[in-house]
């Protein structure tokens, strides 16, 4: 049975909380690579800095062979379908893919024709899986639990890949979540998950303000803000961080447009974590791709280093 | 005396036998590395997932370093001559190139004046050795001997890179050939290799068929068809499939157009070995990359595991 | 404190000579590397082979684990800064960065604020380090030493990266630097770098004649030649190499434009040292990267081989 990594909503609290453990495990040092020599592909059919770096950097300190795969100079300029493209990689001896592509649920057709597990880098509107996971555990180093948060989730809930799966997964975990942003780029569908506050209400009452990109590309015409209108009124601005709780904290899953979600100072101020959040990054996907390989037939690691610390109270 | 490899054609029959060998050697899990770190380029000018990730899997498994080359990010955009940028990346270290290129016979400026082995990853609509040999691998492994085999060869023989020399390498390999598809893609030049059969009759006669892709950039004018027209009068229908001889085998270079050159439900059936192929490829890159690296002074190898079975018969 | 390498004109004459030293045991065969697991990252936002290929090997070389980065599928498309891209670099684990940026001096918004070493890889029309070392080192190899030496630089001198911080650094070294190609491309601040010259006389009294490369899309206007116009105007044609001195040498960055800075057979002739220039350009890479990875808290390096052989004079 192959451990794929799909969404996190398929993903029980306790496979979360172990990938989570696993994850802190690598934060402090332990070192984990698999006994054979194993080769890892990323397919990013959309651009990515961070997404990809981070699992470039995770697979080689796993030590895998990771194989070089761009878009505008593979097969696929010849119509090769996403399928024929994997089981090409699967047939040369690529043991892991990472995908992101532009269409929701692209793995759908992949899923149990392919022998090899398959990790979401991230798909359409959908799912970022490895992106929850990352803001869960810097939630988790942050409070050492998520009962009884509160979450903020600020911005362009319909758009965003990570709002709404933050969002199950966040109350699964036992803590609450508020939306906020422009109330007209709420749906019914997106408010279903959560309740909706103003702005400067929402602030004030989170431990943790989660910041949303505004992607300019999917707000041209209706609806659409100047930057400065939209960083006064639904931004991070100096004034409103000043409401925020003592102890909270302020997430982004980056890229950031500064001055826009938010002030262009606040981005490393004392409260945000978002770098932080690279950094946990790197911890995730080595958890999950270690998750991954281990669930292939006859693939054993050696765990060469290992710290003694663990996730608080798991 | 370097060892390129360049066409197949250019290949002894006793040399195409010690490559096959070797081929299955590491596809029983022989293990090679160079004992010192050397390093390789692949100069892809022209879009490829197979061929290039199949040589990035075969030279990791060596052990080479592999030095990332994007045409597009080169200086090749200033016009540099393809001379230049090998002679350079040979003086930066690498120590052997593998080169696909749009011009027919691009290594006879190379081939001379360049101090490391050039392996030819597809020419113009010239050749692509390393396919050949693949083929000639998967066919090899499956009759144990190429004496007396039929191939048929269908599909666009004239804009093949491998249909002419797999078809001489065939023959003087003992094997008949028999081309096929629509005649009027068939000049005289590629009729004087192998003898002509109607589809119906050529795979009922074949041991092996070999279907080629049809290439829809080549044939936007005249002499095209619809991919259903095409399927119907000279792909692999599932009516075709079952007038085959027992024992015999689908082959297809890939990219495969699904439900033009083959019904889209038999690129996976019993008698396809398309992905084996594909498999194969790896080994056979791999025996390749062996056999110019040794071509190189001084340079020597570890053989660090080694499996007795060899290929039959030879 | 961070040994970034951002201009040559920024490096003390004892700094340069410590730089080329250790070049040179690199070129003898010491090796050396990290004692823990190192990564790099290679960020170009402008076409080059050479430079970046040279600093690919030169890290692997050292065992680094070198991180793709292709701009065009990047965030860098979504508008993210370059300051936010390398911060994200730096985030995930990135030890060092090699950028090359079409922008002048664009490593002033980053340093003090990055935390990891920045190697300029050349910035707009302004500074290209690394070159000039390999320069230096291809000279120094020669003459065993640069007082008194001639050095004519010819060619697009304002335009050129090199020219104008490889007159500064020459003349601190002790050489005399003299200036020659079409006057018209000159402004007064190339000019006060050193004296001009019409090319025939720079050529008789050059130790070392440095090309410059025409860059064609820099002259398509005004002030612009045919490529015959050039070469025998103001190009090392067949004649003007027997004007040479003897023991003189011929240098250029490449990549050359045959027949227009240089006269075809003369690339690779006895006086040249163009591919000898590329050789020493990993080797000095390799020494820049090493300084700056020293420069980090807590890093230690193994010198696992090490040549005798000093730079003489030294």
């Amino acid at each position: 049975m192959l451990n794929h990594l799909l969404t996190t909503n398929e993903l029980k609290v306790e496979e979360i909380y172990q990938i989570l453990t696993e994850a802190q495990h690598f934060a402090d040092g332990m070192k984990w690579s698999p006994e054979v020599q194993m080769f890892s592909a990323n397919l990013f059919f959309e651009a990515s800095t961070r997404t990809k770096s981070s699992f470039e950097v995770a697979e080689r300190r796993l030590g895998l062979k990771v194989i070089p795969f761009e878009v505008q100079t593979s097969s696929v300029q010849k119509g090769e379908t996403l399928y024929d493209t994997v089981k090409t990689l699967e047939s040369i001896g690529v043991n892991t893919v990472v995908i992101r592509h532009g269409q929701d649920r692209y793995f759908d057709e992949l899923v149990g024709k392919i022998n090899i597990p398959i990790i979401n880098g991230g798909d359409g509107c959908g799912h970022h899986p490895t992106q929850s996971l990352l803001d869960l555990l810097t939630i988790y180093q942050e409070f050492g639990t998520f009962t009884g948060l509160k979450i903020a989730i600020i911005g362009d809930i319909r758009h965003s890949r990570v709002a709404r799966s933050n969002a199950d997964t966040l109350t699964r975990l036992g803590a609450e979540v508020i939306f906020s942003g422009p109330i007209e780029w709420f749906d019914h569908h997106s408010l279903s998950a959560a309740r909706f506050r103003p702005i400067d209400e929402a602030i004030v009452e989170a431990d943790v303000v989660m910041l949303l990109r505004v992607q300019h590309e999917r707000h041209q015409k209706k609806g659409s803000y100047t930057a400065a209108d939209y960083h006064s009124q639904f931004g991070l601005t100096l004034e409103r961080e000043k409401m925020m709780k003592p102890d909270s904290i302020i997430m982004h899953p980056a890229p950031v447009n500064r001055n826009v979600e938010i002030s262009d100072s606040l981005v490393e101020c004392k409260r945000s974590r978002i770098f932080k959040q690279m950094e946990n990054g790197v911890f995730v996907r080595m958890a999950v791709l270690k998750r991954s390989l281990e669930s292939l037939k006859g693939v054993y690691g050696n765990e060469t280093t290992y710290s003694e610390r663990q996730l608080h109270s798991i």
